[in-house]
């Protein structure tokens, strides 16, 4: 990794820039796709599918009585584990669900507001290697916490037609509703248009590579809600002299095995830390099977070192990062300065891979720099509110000068006459 | 009005239709402006507003120390109106700042959360012929009850460089930082990049013609959050027999003369309402100012007629309305059935301009079926949520078996390994 000493702050932007993302390339690609599915429905998507995943279904969807069945030979500890993760979960969501409140402003003006589940959500689970059962955890338990009606999930099939069976076991424990066999943009597109068999919903979430991003985004300029735009992952280190090399650099191997785009990043006000991670990374990457891909995205990534660590935490909060693992003295202190990040780890015995599975908080973060103005996924994410009125004729008399002076001089006579026609009756 | 009467499910999704806004064609002239403040900053802005608002600014900021005296001759009924409405506004808005919680989800396990202001956020209010204070209530009263750290509110000049008196006194009260004369996608593309005079936000807010709107868009997709995606208004009366056709007619005429691509919509399950609504529509159009832009607006406008209130109530929830007023008997039990709606105004006293002014509820509310899956504006609007995790050395005995395992099948071994490190540690 590449060492910055005492950058100046001028430059600090630079440093906290994240590598661009070209996929305008892929808008006229996947428009063919998102259309094809919407005139094409359930043929375009087994076409699709059969062109990108390499297999030909005979029936998108797997059906909800094969699931338990399915599951039987996972190793036990697996789904012990899948089980283990999902109680943390709910513990730290279920307080995430707001009560309804109601406030009488003026006597006889009643304003309420109640919280709503979003009606019909879809889930997207990325293919791959490797099956993505957290991901699955993390998005199903907020949605049925929020008390969504209808919760299904996309994935694609491998080369048989399967999905994996930990996916399954995890939508089976958190009450998914339907599972397709769909992936890609063309799984996007079905959530967001709806065919003969996969339902349209009102909110697509999950991650996945640029098409499936892009896609989301495509499809949400044409009024489908997405949960939040999605960048690489990435994760900032923040470190004083009192830190563990060793778990620094586990902390950012376990990062950069994600992608050769991720991001993984140390501020601190220790200079040896320096040569030390860079030392212990070099002695851990050597037994890691995805080490070709962690060593591409430590291309990327940067030492940064300051004089005082008050910078060290300045510069975390100018990059504002998705992961943020603080090793330091006086935790309390330092949590209190954070103002922009996505999920803060603190401490020697935290790290990111608690958050990205077990700990109970949400592993979908707003990664780019997007934690100045974004949260990661909650049940908020899974609610809507609506908000209510009832005003009483005394109520009305009280409140109506206001309502009627105001319109006046906005100059909207029809919002006036519809208070004063209620006051002359 | 056209009336349709007892229309088969599978003809609603098309009443339901909005007119579609064919925006595409604007986003090469707001490219060129977006692209134009990026490079020329507030050389640009006084440019773009010399050339779209008619006026040559010498300096682009309204500076705080002239607020004060700029409103001393503001009608003293105004400055009531607008400080009872801040009060009703502040009311109902402060119990939405959700408190931090924590929860141990295991034995040394301990997750919080808490809420962090979105540090600057940019409000755009348009220009135009009358001044939308009441929309710097809606923006700026939130973002105070949230904390957010700085402010800025931009809004075009008048063809002498001059911004309404009542756009500054609500700005006053509401503790609004910074005012600056510029408007359109100039004044979006400042509040997104950031200018030497106007500072880069955050989040941007507010309404807008398409020009603001599309910008709002096209800048969100390169990284800056805005509040919502935009489109006309729109008010849906639920009527059952109960129900006053003078009132109906007033709030479809209140909402109709916001502009012509306005909707309006009578759902009922009264036969007779669709004559008495219409002669009602005739006798007051006639007396107001705007009453062509309402004529335009009801040839969108629909007034449709079903066999039985409940299913006057289904279709609402199709159509999914901004503004939903309900005229009905049991009106608690009818309440509880809308499941898609901005926000909601029961009974004969509760006119939509008391929710546009000053009953407390938020006037900036999702539009086009967005009520699906959006929220009105709100104090979350204005905040973000950071998560927090804090594991003891036994805390990580406790969870680490199911991290390993979970990142073993998962195929991530340097997640695996950073669990690993400090067990044995």
């Amino acid at each position: 990794m590449k060492t910055y000493i005492n950058p100046e702050r001028k430059q600090w932007s630079e440093l906290a820039k994240r590598p661009a993302m070209e996929t305008d390339y892929l808008r006229s690609t996947i428009q063919n796709i998102l259309d094809g599915v919407k005139k094409g429905g359930d043929k375009a998507i087994i076409e699709f599918t059969e062109r990108f995943d390499g297999v030909k279904l005979d029936d998108l969807e797997f059906p909800k009585s094969k699931w338990e069945n399915y599951t039987n030979n996972l190793p036990a500890e697996l789904k012990k584990a899948i089980q283990t993760a999902a109680n943390n979960i709910k513990s730290f969501h279920q307080p995430q669900l707001n009560k309804p409140f109601l406030v009488e402003t003026m006597p006889g003006v009643k304003c309420w507001r109640k919280p709503v589940a979003i009606e019909k959500v879809g889930l997207y689970i990325p293919g791959g290697t490797a099956p993505l059962f957290s991901s699955v955890l993390m998005m199903a338990i907020p949605a049925q916490i929020a008390g969504c009606k209808e919760t299904i999930l996309c994935t694609p099939p491998d080369k048989n037609g399967n999905v994996h069976p930990a996916i399954v076991y995890a939508a089976l424990i958190t009450n998914v509703d339907r599972i397709f066999l769909a992936g890609g943009a063309q799984a996007i597109a079905a959530m967001a248009f709806g065919t003969e068999t996969i339902p349209k919903t009102d909110k697509i979430y999950g991650p996945g590579n640029q098409f499936v991003t892009t896609a989301k985004q495509m499809v949400s300029e044409q009024g489908v809600a997405i949960d939040m735009p999605a960048g690489p992952s990435e994760v900032l280190v923040l470190a004083d002299t009192s830190a563990n090399p060793d778990y620094i650099a586990a902390d950012l191997l376990s990062q950069a095995e994600h992608g050769a785009d991720s991001q993984v990043i140390l501020s601190t006000n220790d200079p040896s830390l320096s040569g030390k991670v860079n030392t212990a990374i070099e002695n851990q990457i050597a037994a890691l099977p995805r080490k070709e891909v962690a060593q591409k995205a430590l291309l990327n990534s940067k030492i940064v070192v300051f004089e005082d660590f008050e910078t060290a935490i300045d510069f975390s909060n100018t990059y504002a990062p998705e992961h943020l693992i603080i090793q330091a003295n006086n935790l309390e202190q330092v949590a209190e300065k954070i103002n922009h990040a996505g999920s803060v780890f603190l401490g020697p015995y935290t790290p990111e891979s608690a958050g990205d599975y077990a700990s109970g908080t949400n592993h979908t973060l707003p990664t780019n720099g997007y934690a100045r103005a974004f949260s990661g996924l909650s049940v908020e994410s899974f609610v809507k509110y609506i908000t209510f009125q009832e005003i009483t004729r005394e109520g009305l008399e009280n409140i109506g000068d206001t309502i009627e002076i105001m319109a006046k001089f906005e100059e909207l006579d029809a919002h006036k006459n519809a208070v004063s026609i209620r006051r002359k009756s």
